[in-house]
């Protein structure tokens, strides 16, 4: 028996079990921030993109991602990733690889899903998961990790920041872009409205199911148990950057306004969480706690300059946290890296290729889901009616009368 | 130092700790889908069936399914599991074997509480719990993985859809027919009203936990890590077969009532779950979408058969997911297994197997938990008073006021 | 490669993870247990303890504990833990070693935010948390665990009961008793009001969590994979531990009130885990049953004695979880020790040594956080404003107007 391949897969599916209980995690921030009215729509949403996404990854997707790269653009597609990937050079079976990668592919998938909470057809959001798993985020999958042409450049993306987190993040950005903001959520003069969610307690629930779930998200990108130094800098420099942003983010809200934050603090964890993802490998212990530190600083005014410049209503802070946090945490990886960052090497290459890497990717995910959604907003429609939109999901969509009937929902005062 | 026994030994435990985990999951999902007045009441059974469950199945219920066989039927009796098994032949440590089996035997005691909520006496259903997992399950336990008559037949149920699920459903199927319906879901005319869980977020989650300690529950049960091929085959198995279960589930109820069903679509997974739990070994990846799509199949119609036709009330439908599922699965064994499968071999024998195991468990546990939950109901009665159940198990079971006391419940049409 | 090396840390890391989620574990039991008008402020501070400790323990709080004695009672410091710890001796990583030693710290700190909930200033508690990890739990860590004077005498505390939940129960104690009680907890003859939790469900979902984190907390503290035996045996003593709490909690409030209290039981089975997790490695299965029998007991009556001779308002009973069931655990190490114990050896040496250990750390915790209480209730105040109070501190503290703003709120009797 080599014991070797046994730790390594061990570690890949506990890794793996972790990076799925992400889903949970997902699913309970995107309800508790968002209002009761349509808290069974999200779920169904959040079920669902994993549900669609892991049968389109492994029917279509994987292939795509792994397959024999085509020009370095992407893989030569087997149905049922029916093939060997012998060019890979697993050392774990290949069905190892593939769930873990199933699982991530799905969290790019589902970070979408809440910014456009709140007004977007079911049936849509469901093509629109099929879509994005079985395409968009395996090509650019196939630049970073599948032997495409940005891997052959040296950009580093270890566990996904750019490719899974902004991937998610710029279609998140499109996908809320062009479905316009909930009814109620601007003035007239321009000025917005906060629209609290209906549950802090599984919001902040849910944060810490992501916290937790990167510990297999990070460290399972290592796809070895064997490689003991780099999976125990990757627990700590995780944990550091998340526990930072959490910090940054507290008491930037705290000197802007007078208080800390709920909201802020949580989406500041969650940002340091997305941004050290891309270094999390290659940066020191110290590193990771300026990559969680800016990261803070991300959140707080990049979601302002999403909501407020330029006027996207992303009800979860989804694009802060995972679009701008993700670029900002790969550029990061070009100063803060050990081997070949600015501050260590005074060489801007890295930074370079990194940046590189964050434009295409940006680039290609902004203008692949503008088509997309564009395409179903004219087949299918994206938007629900203002009727249901007032009236909540929940009912026209599902038929379901309340996900909560023993208590009385307050008058909505958007609803008048 | 034996490596592989430690390697063995950690992937048993932990899938222990997400075994464990499944606790929470259905705690989650039975509150979440019964009505505020009895959450404390479900909370407390679910909590009670694992503390009960722990300690009687390491008093007597180990050595009874794991004992040397005493003809085929069952184990003989160890007190405190006190013996060496060494008939077992197990390379982990014994403790390491035994906390693994004792989560699966809480996990059979638990489904039953979700078809017997809302009315069942809290003393009546600890006297049940202590029972079951006395000597209901371990006797099944014993003929299927403790040597007895069904596993030298080659009965093939690998991580328990007959074992652990089918003895819950059709237990839970028992304690529901002879509690009755709860006042308020028939008509006259035979029709039923549905009386909605009270927090359909929690329900969500506690599928989303349930899925995450699948990866426990079947990977585990190969009780080594350094079969390698085999458990990276059983997460894809069990992963595909819930996604497809939750999509069949879901397409099935918006062809059937134009809408997409949110809590037939949760159960669409649990149901895919239950029924890939059997063969998760044994069948192809392509095979367990076929598992999952009819586990959804099940679900919806399963459900209707039980609420329309049986006229039995499973507030959570626990007897279409754990019992008609549980049986689904071990029967489509004998469909898909690629070694001995129908399909595969032409050869209907394991069929035939699998369809022996599946009458037989159901047999023995019908009869031996209408015997029991008659009993009960003689000697300590099973269902509260009228009143009690119009007012909440809550208050009268437990002296507990309110599980929400910061809210004002809605009035409930039922008890008027 | 070092197979040994490999299995050590994966042990260790996928420990760090659960013991990690059992922060969401506290997030939810101590917001479930307290009022809705809270739950946004319970939540930060959750959340920002274990942020700031992460990053102090890092900093300075590491080294305190684990560098080299200074006379046995703390060791030498070094910023950002930058030494090499030879002297411990390790055989995983320093970073998997650390991260282990910062969800323990942590851990440590958030027990104390339960007790102290619903009128502790926010900046103060943050101060509170800051001091905690940086000197009060580091000090204790090294007499027992980093070489210092109790490790000397033999002092036996496997994962923590004094170090880790007694530091917090002596903490939460003092700060519950200089904070004073809840307004309206107190009636003028010294009887005292039940201040219910907002959410019973959240609150035993908490519990779960923080049982199957424990599966972390004490088999990864043997800091190995390798010692299967002990491994197993620690899950079979946790759980049966765990498992008998709760029962006897039970059966207690059973037979005292006349009916089975929820709460109770879960703070029971709470009670067992504390209880077990100094001698989870030491004591028999059997043993382990007795731990968990007497922690339910010390439950039950250990909150009376707080809230009704102590006079101490402690909202979720923090203190007889953690400081008298972690104290009881300790000193039965010395009792059910299968070597060295009272019952095995007719020896009171171990006993004496436990007893020892028990005092001197709880007049360490409760001396030190006198003294930082007092300090900061000088110098910023530790209490907020009685209108703050009556308000909820959501609002005053974080400009929350709501964590439920889709429900409106009970009047609360209390407010008037």
């Amino acid at each position: 028996m080599d014991y070797g391949v046994a730790i390594d897969t061990m570690w890949v599916l506990v890794a793996t079990a972790l990076v799925f209980f992400m889903q949970a995690g997902f699913a309970m921030v995107e309800t508790g921030f968002t209002r009761a009215k349509n808290a069974g729509n999200i779920i169904m949403k959040n079920m669902m993109d994993f549900a669609v996404g892991s049968v389109i990854y492994f029917v279509f997707g994987f292939s795509i991602m792994f397959g024999d790269s085509i020009g370095g653009l992407f893989g030569e597609i087997h149905l049922f990733s029916n093939d060997l990937y012998e060019h890979l050079g697993l050392t774990i079976p290949q069905h190892a690889f593939m769930i873990f990668q199933t699982v991530f592919a799905a969290t790019a998938a589902t970070i979408v899903s809440g910014a456009m909470a709140e007004r977007t057809k079911f049936a849509s959001y469901l093509v629109f998961s099929f879509v994005i798993t079985l395409v968009i985020y395996p090509v650019v999958g196939h630049w970073v990790w599948g032997g495409g042409w940005l891997s052959e450049l040296g950009f580093h993306d270890f566990a996904g920041s750019t490719v899974v987190h902004s991937v998610g993040g710029w279609a998140a950005l499109m996908g809320a872009f062009i479905l316009g903001p909930r009814i109620g959520k601007y003035n007239q003069d321009g000025s917005s409205n906060k629209l609290n969610g209906h549950s802090l307690t599984l919001g902040a629930l849910g944060v810490f199911i992501l916290w937790f779930g990167w510990f297999g998200f990070n460290p399972g990108s290592t796809l070895s148990g064997q490689d003991v130094e780099a999976i125990a800098l990757i627990f700590m420099t995780t944990n550091l950057a998340a526990a930072a942003g959490a910090i940054s983010a507290m008491f930037i809200t705290w000197v802007k306004d007078g208080k800390p934050d709920v909201g802020m603090t949580l989406n500041g964890a969650l940002g340091g969480l997305v941004a050290i993802t891309a270094g999390t490998d290659a940066v020191s212990t110290v590193g990771a706690l300026g990559i969680g530190l800016i990261a803070g600083i991300v959140i707080v005014y990049g979601s302002e300059l999403v909501e407020r410049t330029l006027h996207v209503d992303d009800p979860v802070g989804a694009v802060a946290v995972h679009g701008l946090c993700g670029a900002t945490g790969t550029l990061l990886v070009g100063v803060f890296a050990t081997e070949g960052g600015l501050l260590a090497s005074g060489s801007f290459a890295l930074l370079g290729v990194q940046a590189l890497g964050v434009v295409a990717v940006a680039g290609w995910t902004l203008s692949t889901s503008f088509i997309l959604f564009k395409t179903i907003d004219i087949v299918l429609g994206l938007r629900v009616s203002k009727e249901e939109e007032l009236t909540g999901l929940d009912l026209l969509e599902h038929g379901l009368e309340s996900s909560y009937p023993d208590f009385e929902y307050k008058k909505d005062i958007v609803t008048e």
